[in-house]
Parts: C-alpha cells; structure tokens; sequence
C-alpha cells in the first residue's frame, strides 16, 4: 500500500470538486480541507464544464438528489470523462430506494467511474444481489461481501470500497482488506460521504484508483480508530470535530504503524 | 411520564424521515443518529411514497422552504397520512413573515398531524392569538402560554409542544411542564430543530402522541440541562456537538434522576 | 476603530438576513447567534421583501448559487437598496470560474452595497487586476494588495475587505490593516463566510460601513488569534466549534487588549 501518497497529497493539495449531499456537506468540506485537498462545490449547471476542467477530480454524493440535481450530476460525469478526471461516486441508500436504485444504474451505464463507495446494502443493489437495505444503513442480508464487491467491480470495471467492519477494496481480482475501525463512524452520520470524498482527494494525485483507494481508506479508518481511542466513552458529537482535528494531524508515519490490513 | 419509551426506540431504532431545514440538517441527522433512531433526508418527489412507506415518522421543518419543496411536503404529508405514519411539524418564524404563516396554514387545513414544536411566537401564530415574533426568535407578546398552546392544540386536533423556559406539551385538555432548561439551547440555532425532530423519533416508536412528546422533550432538556451543567462557562459553540454526546450516552435512568416535570 | 459596536450588537440584536452558501451555512448561523445577532435565512422570493423589511442587514455569500438563486438575490437585494439596509457581499470563488466573475459584476452593476469581503484572487478578479486564483484559495500573484482593495473600492463605491494573512479595510482612500491571524482560518472552511456574516451583523447597528467593517474584523480576527493561541496543536475540526464559544464570550475589553491594527 503506498501510504506515502499522503505526502503528495498535501504537496500537490488538489482541487477536489465534490457534488455532494447537504446533510453532511459542511463535515465533508472540512474534512478534505484539513487532510489537504481543496474542496470546492456548486450545482449549477453553467459553471460545470469549468469547474471540471479547473479540478483533479470528481466526486458525486447521491445521498440526497433531486431530479434537476441529476442533470447537472450527469453533465458534471460526462466532462469529467471526457477530460479526464477520475469519478468516485457514493450510492447513498440505493437498495433501500428502488427509485434510487434505477437512477444510479442509469447514471453508471452512461458514465466510467474509478470508484464506487458505500456499504453492503448499497453495493449489493448495484451487484443486482438481494439483500435487505435499512434506509441509510447497510441492514442484514446473506452473502459473501468479498464476492459482492468483486461482482460490481467486474460489472462497472471500477474499484469498489465497501465499508463495514472490514473495509474491502477491489478492482474485480485483487482484494485488500482493512480492519481499522470503530463503530463512532456509524453514529456519526457524515462518515461514509467523507471517506468517499477521501477517496477523490487521492484519486486527484494517483492515477491508479486501487492504490488511490486503499491509501485513502487505511488513512480515513486509521484515523477514526485514533480518535475513538483516545475517548473514554464514545462521544458521538465530538467525534465529527475531532476526526477532522485528526485528519490534520495525521502523518505517514502514524498510518504506517497503525494500519492492519492484508 | 414514560421516560422508558428510550429505551423502546433505541431497540427498535426507526427510520426518521427528516424534510428539514437546510441550515441545521447537519446536527439534526447526528443528533438523532446519536439517540439511536435511523434518519432519512430527501427533497425528491419520485421518492416520497417509498421513503413514507419505509419510515416510521415523517418530521416536516419549515425553517428554510422554497414553493417546489412546499410541494413535496404536501405530497409527503399526503402519503404519512394515507400510512398512517405520525407527521411532527415545526413551523420555524411563522409569525415573523405573514407568507409562513399562510403556507404553514394551508398545510395544516390539508392534513393531520400528530405534534406541532415551536416557540410560542409560532405557536400563537398559528393559535391566531397576536404576539411580536422577531425572526427566528419567540419575541415578546402578553397572554398566557398555555392557554396559546391548548387553544393550537384544539384547532387542529393535535398535540403542541411551546418550547420557552418552561417547555409546555398539551394535547389541548392535559397539560405537562418540564422545568429543565440552559440558555445554550437558544445560542445554538438548530435546538428547537433538533428537538421537533428528536419528537419525531419517539412518535416513531409510540402511537401515542402525547407520550411520545413529553419523554422527546423530557429526554432532549435534560441532555441539554447536563451539558450546560458539566461547563465553566456558557460554551455556544461546543454545546453543539456536545448535546449530540449527551444524546447518545444519556439513559433512563439519568432522564429519571434529572427531569423535573407536573 | 470604535470597538465598543460589539456591545451596541449585542444591546440591539440586530436581524441580519443571510443568503448563504450551503456548504457553511450552519457554522454561520451559529457563529452570528453566538456573537449576539439573530441570523434569519431564506431562499424563497415570495418572502424576500418581509425579510428584507424585517431584518437590519443583508449578507449575500456567492459560495455556491444556481440561476433560480440569483434571481432571488437580485431581488432580495433590489428590495434592501429600496428600505436602505446594508448589503455586504462575498464573491466566493470568483475569478477562479469566468461564470462567477460574469454574474458577480452583473449583480454589482444593478445594486448599491456596502461591503465586499473577499480573498485577494476574489477581490482582483473583480477590481480587474489580473491575479491566479486557485478554486476557492486566494491562489498567487503580483500585485500591491492595497492598491487591488482601493481599485475595487473605488470601482463599487463601498468598502472592501481584503482577507489574507493581514486583513485590509479600505473605503478607497482611508487603508487599515488588521494584524490579528492565525493558519485555522484557512483550515476552516466557512471562516471567510462567517467573517462576512459578521460584517453584515455589525453593519445593521451602525450605518458608516467603514466603522462596522473594522470592528466586525478585528473582533472576528481577535476571536480567532485566541482560539489558535489555546491550542497546543492546529485542531482543525475543534477551531470550528471553539471559534462560535469565542465570539460569544469575547467582550470590548479583550478585543482592545488583543487587537493589532493601524
């Protein structure tokens, strides 16, 4: 895993352009901002071929959209294509909304992605694998997630981070699996959407998305795992502020000695 | 009081259908996320009867509409009423513009709600009793808050929540005091949200309204209270997160111990 | 510089309208309650001119409009040039995108405002002095800062500020520097937001906008410094929370001891 793209992150402090939910973009904002990268975001149409051309890369939160969102989403992946410039997309709630679900996999038969982010629910709707959604929480299903993850790798030709206890990476063939946690991410809403916007900060400085990929998550869960440890109770609140402290904070080597993966 | 009922919704943790205020969406998803409910946010029409149909409440804050989305609330409205799902209303700075109040109104002709939470320049608004709202603040006015709240509470068949000092809940017969209070709910915008939200949780999980508001409230001030009393000095900003801590770890025992109500 | 405003803010309580950005909106909201004004927010043309007539100051943030927006600002901003109350503008990310820097001078060229807050790439691009903005950072170039303020002063007949490691408060001729910084600011992402929601308070309570500019800096800038100097390390996560604690506990007298400007 090159957890020295941490490094060229700050170095080259990319210009992430994020289309993003508003329940957590404030959080998401901060997040990238801190670790590095420069976030910058607008949903108007007229300014988004602009905007494309002036990031490094693209990151578009289905959390909460609406149908004039999608146009502006749909014209924001077809430039971002054309020039170039990595797609991570984060299918918030697909599975537990069929509306959702159609108008996701409309989106990703138009368009190539380099990553798609989200957890088990959200990958297996896309895999076309059953499984029971809980709202905006990945429910209870049965099922290898590993063989999931792979299954919607292979069918959009992209990296898939499906988050859970264990993260799991893959292009379709190789499988990384990290096991830094904490279960402050699920009480702290903004956690998924910002691991994804993560994910497009290292996408703007590593052209290979699976190494892109892995880095950003080992940095993010690691991360989380040193906030949550540093609290003797779990500070559902305070974790949102201090994670951002900690994605500051965070160097190379503290990643390196406290990351578990294989 | 059925101060138990937290421990029924962290059990059954529902699905919070959230159609809120752009400006504290944020806080309120972590603060009911961090109370143990499940929330859901979406603007879009297409997804109004499947995100209805899978929630347990439906909480409509109208701090920050446009005429599209009065639209969607309607239709949202419309469906909760058809599942027979509990709508918890909170009519932010009617009273304050003559337009909200209208809006607010014609809402209300249309559907029926379970609870409506607001300061008592809103709720006199809608009580048609005169007050001097100023902005999103209750304003000073003259008359007797419990009979504003009751008078609300017959007009639309309903419970009313009128937060203030002492924070009142009437199902238009009975009424319930709860004394606790901090200053810091009215220096942090998105409290009167965040309650009006935490009430849509509990209806969630109890039919009974009336219940279902006063432990909301009970549970919400005390963690309020508790977190006003662990600072120095009146923190504005760190309240914040810090009420969202509290909502997590506080139990019912605590809510027992602390709650001073008749 | 007439410090005392901060306690004249905090006696009137002035009203301050925002059009805000969606990014940061929250933190604005709470850092302008915090500090004793009473923000009121609103995207809706149906209430502009209530609000308008209601509140004691505008704030137009740029950070992130679509079409339909803009026509409510220009509305918003027609009817407050109508009831003379105070517009403050922030062009965020202008220069950086053509399309901003287009819809931001039409708007300038249809209204009277008071105070434009912006970075230094933001106010050259609208003083037309060349200048290599970076997305929403204030980027690199050459230039006399002061003299890129005065142009734009001039140009718009308003005060300008123009943040930056020193702050310079111009109304084209009269030049002062506010010294007070620290690098949180920029690792805060609404930090320039909520500068200019500051100004638009203190602009509601006092009508020469070069006083209420200078004030709403330096107390802004003071508030930051001390936030920094608590630290034993750059939290970038916790300045956020902290920087709404400070400017509501920061007073006359701590300003005046801290304040370094000429």
């Amino acid at each position: 895993m090159k957890i020295d793209l941490l490094d060229t992150l700050r170095e080259k402090n990319p210009i992430a352009f994020n289309i993003s939910n508003f329940v957590t973009v404030q959080d998401v904002a901060n997040g990238i901002n801190a670790l590095g990268a420069s976030p910058i975001m607008s949903e108007e149409q007229n300014e988004a071929e602009a905007m494309v051309k002036m990031c490094n890369s693209v990151t578009i939160n289905l959390g909460a959209f609406t149908e004039p969102q999608l146009e502006q989403i749909a014209m924001v992946c077809a430039f971002a294509n054309k020039e170039k410039k990595p797609i991570v997309v984060d299918p918030v709630a697909v599975g537990a909304v069929e509306y959702r679900t159609e108008r996701c996999n409309e989106l990703l038969d138009q368009i190539d992605v380099a990553v798609i982010r989200g957890n088990v629910g959200e990958i297996a709707a896309l895999a076309d694998v059953e499984w029971n959604s809980k709202g905006i929480d990945a429910g209870e299903g049965s099922g290898d997630r590993e063989e999931i993850a792979k299954k919607l790798a292979k069918k959009r030709s992209c990296v898939v981070v499906e988050s859970g206890k264990t993260d799991i990476i893959t292009d379709g063939e190789a499988v990384v699996r990290i096991f830094n946690e904490t279960d402050l991410f699920k009480l702290h809403v903004g956690s998924g959407d910002m691991l994804s916007s993560t994910i497009g900060c290292f996408c703007g400085v590593e052209s290979d998305a699976f190494e892109a990929a892995q880095t950003a998550t080992a940095v993010f869960d690691v991360a989380g795992e040193l906030v949550a440890k540093s609290m003797k109770q779990p500070l559902a609140g305070s974790f949102g502020p201090q994670l951002i402290d900690e994605l500051h904070l965070i160097d190379v080597k503290t990643v390196e000695k406290w990351a578990e993966y294989e």
